[in-house]
C-alpha cells in the first residue's frame, strides 16, 4: 500500500489536485544550494562519464574517516535501498531467511520475497513502547536465519534501540553466526543519541544514505560498509547492473559531508519542533502515539480502524497518509510522514483528527 | 577482463599516469551545455525528490512518440544495463537459458550467471563478416530458451544486422515464443540503417540508452519498451531497488531528445571519420579487420596473438585496450573504442601497429 497510495498521489497531483503529503519519508525541504551548485559544477568539469563501480575514492575515503574503518571497506550505492537490495541478492540463497523487527520497512520483506526468502517477523506492539524482546528474537530465528535486518532509528516508529537491547541483538547475531545488517538512515538527525552496529566492530552491516539528512532523496545515493570481500562482490554486481553512481551526484555528497554538522542540526531541529506539534494536536484525539526519538513519522493506534479504507477516504479529502498495513499486520495504525511546512501539517492533522472523530 | 581492465587504467590514471583510453564505449566529447544546463534548472526547481518508479510521464511520452508505442510501455532505468538486468531478474527461472550471438557484450553472460542462467553462444567469425547464421541459431535453441539478446549495432564487431536477417531471427523467436531482448544503444548513430525489433510488432523488448548518442554515459539513463504487464513488473521491482532515476536527469534526457537529430548527426560524422582513419592506420599491419557498420568499436583478429598478454603490455605501454577474451572465446581478437580524440586515436593505433610488428 505504500507503493500504491504514492502512486496514486502522483497521479492526483498530475491531474491538478492539490494533496497534503503526509505519506513518504522525503524532506520538504530542498536540497541546499551548495550541494545543488557541487554538482553543476562537477557536470561542467566533465564528471559525466563511466567511473568506478565502487564509487570515487574521495568519497569513499571521506566516508571512511567518518565511520574509522577503511575505504576499501565503503561502496557507493544508487540509494540505501540499492546497498540493500544488493546485500540480499548476494548474502541469501532460496530456503534461508531473514529475520526483521515488524513494523517494518516495506522493502526488506518484497525484496526477501522477490529473491524467493523467507522472511520471520519479530511483532513489537506500541503498548511496550516498540521495544525489541530479545528472547522472542533468539527464539525467532534457526539454522536457515542469514540475516536480521534492523531499522535504526526505525521507520515507521521512530524509536531507537537502546544500547542494552542493541548489545543483547549483536550478542545473540555473533553467537548464532548471523550477520545483521542495520540500515541507519535516519541517524545523523535523531533527536537522541543512537548507536551504531560499527560499534561492535565490522562483523556486521552497515547501510546509510544521503537522502534524509541532505533532503537529496531524488539524488539517488546512498552506502554501504561491509567486509573487503562482500564488498569485492557488491563492486561486481554493481558493474552488471548500475556501473556507477553519477559522478557529479557523488561530488554532490562530498559536498553534504563537508556541510553535516550544520544541516544534520537545522534539520533535526525542524523535526523535533514538528514532531512535537504533530504529537500535540493528536492528544486532542483518542489515538494512542509512543513518543519519536527520530524523524520523521508517528505511528499511532487508533483502536478499531481500517486504516486501508482510512488512507484511501483522506486521500479523497487531500491528505495523503499510510495504513498500517504498509509495515506489518498493524490495521489499526496508520504513518504521518511529517515531511511538509508546519502549517500542512496542521491542515493534515486537523483533517486526519476530524476524520477521526 | 573488460572491468579489470577499466578499474586497472582508472588507478593508473589516479597515480598520474597519462593512459590513451581506447578501452571503454565512453565518447570522449563532453555532454552537450544544454542538456547539462537542464539538469540544472531542474535541481534549481527542487527537482530532487523522490519520483514515479516508472519513470517521468513527459519524458515516456516523448519517448513512446518516438518509438510508435504508448507510454504504458516506456519504463525509464538507471542506464541501459539496469533494464537489462531487471529484464533478466524477472524474466529468467533457474535452469532456463539465454541465447546470444557472440562475440558479445559480458555483462549479458555475467547477468546470467549471477541469475543461475545457462547462456548459449552462437559463435559468428570475421571471416564471414560476423553473420548469424540462422540456421545455427535455431539447432542452438531449446525449450528452455526464454530469451535471445541482440545487441544491433554491435559491441565489439561494430556489425549491424541485415534486414533480411533479422527477419528470419524473429521468425525464428515467433515460432518458438522466444522473447528476443534487443539492446539498441548505438541505432541512433548507426552509420547505415538499422532495423528495431519494434519493426516487428511489440512482443519483444527494446532497450536503448542515451550514454552514447548523447555522451552521457556517466548520467545512467536509458529505457525499456515491453508489453503493459512487464512494464507493470518493472516498475515494481524499480520501487524495491532504485525507487528513480533523478527527476533531474530525466529533465536532461528530455532535453536531450529535443536535440536528438543535430546532436545524432554529428556523433555519427565523428565516429564514421574516426572509424576510416583507424582502419586506414590498421591496414599497414597484417590484422584482419571488418568494416565497421556503427560506432564505436574494431575488433580486429592477428592470428596467433595472445591478446590478453597484449593488452596488459600495452597497458603499461599507455594504451588502454580490451582482450578479445573479454567478449567471448576469441583470444586472437582485440576491441580498439575509438572513443578519444583523433590525435589519441592516431597516437594510441601506432602503439598497437608497433606492438603487432
Amino acid at each position: 500500500m505504500l507503493y500504491e497510495i504514492s502512486e496514486k498521489t502522483m497521479k492526483l497531483e498530475s491531474e491538478g489536485n492539490k494533496i497534503t503529503k503526509l505519506n513518504i519519508g522525503d524532506p520538504d525541504q530542498p536540497t541546499p544550494n551548495e550541494i545543488i551548485k557541487a554538482a553543476y559544477e562537477a557536470m561542467k568539469q566533465g564528471k559525466t562519464k563511466y567511473s568506478s563501480s565502487a564509487g570515487e575514492k574521495k568519497l569513499r575515503e571521506a566516508l571512511a574517516n567518518l565511520h574509522k574503518v577503511s575505504a576499501d571497506n565503503v561502496i557507493i550505492t544508487t540509494g540505501s535501498k540499492w546497498a540493500i537490495f544488493s546485500l540480499m541478492y548476494l548474502l541469501l540463497k532460496k530456503g534461508e531467511n531473514i529475520a526483521i523487527p515488524t513494523p517494518h520497512w516495506t522493502a526488506y520483506e518484497l525484496t526477501a520475497k522477490s529473491l524467493g526468502t523467507e522472511t520471520k517477523f519479530l511483532r513489537t506492539e506500541i503498548e511496550s513502547e516498540w521495544k525489541i524482546n530479545v528472547d522472542k528474537l533468539e527464539d525467532l530465528v534457526d539454522r536457515k536465519t542469514r540475516l536480521i535486518i534492523l531499522n535504526n532509528p526505525h521507520n515507521p516508529t521512530s524509536k531507537v534501540i537502546d544500547e542494552k537491547t542493541l548489545d543483547e541483538i549483536v550478542q545473540i547475531a555473533d553467537d548464532k553466526r548471523i550477520t545483521i545488517l542495520s540500515d541507519e538512515v535516519y541517524s545523523d538527525i535523531s533527536f537522541i543519541e543512537t548507536k551504531s552496529v560499527l560499534d561492535y566492530g565490522n562483523d556486521h552491516i552497515l547501510v546509510k544514505s544521503f537522502s534524509k539528512t541532505y533532503a537529496m532523496t531524488g539524488w539517488r545515493i546512498g552506502y554501504a560498509v561491509v567486509k573487503k570481500g562482500l564488498a569485492e562482490k557488491m563492486v561486481k554486481l554493481n558493474q552488471i547492473t548500475l556501473t556507477n553512481v553519477p559522478v557529479f551526484v557523488q561530488e554532490a555528497a562530498l559536498k553534504a559531508l563537508e556541510l553535516r554538522e550544520e544541516v544534520a542540526n537545522k534539520m533535526r531541529e525542524e523535526y523535533r519542533r514538528r514532531a512535537d506539534l504533530a504529537s500535540s494536536i493528536l492528544s486532542e484525539t483518542k489515538v494512542k502515539s509512543s513518543k519519536p526519538d527520530a524523524p520523521f513519522y508517528l505511528f499511532p493506534k487508533y483502536e478499531g480502524l481500517d486504516s486501508e479504507r482510512f488512507a484511501l477516504d483522506l486521500l479523497n479529502e487531500g491528505v495523503a497518509i499510510t495504513p498500517g498495513t504498509a509495515f506489518g499486520d498493524y490495521l489499526e495504525h496508520f504513518r504521518i510522514a511529517l515531511t511538509a511546512p508546519e502549517e500542512e501539517i496542521k491542515l493534515g492533522l486537523r483533517k486526519i483528527c476530524e476524520a477521526l472523530k
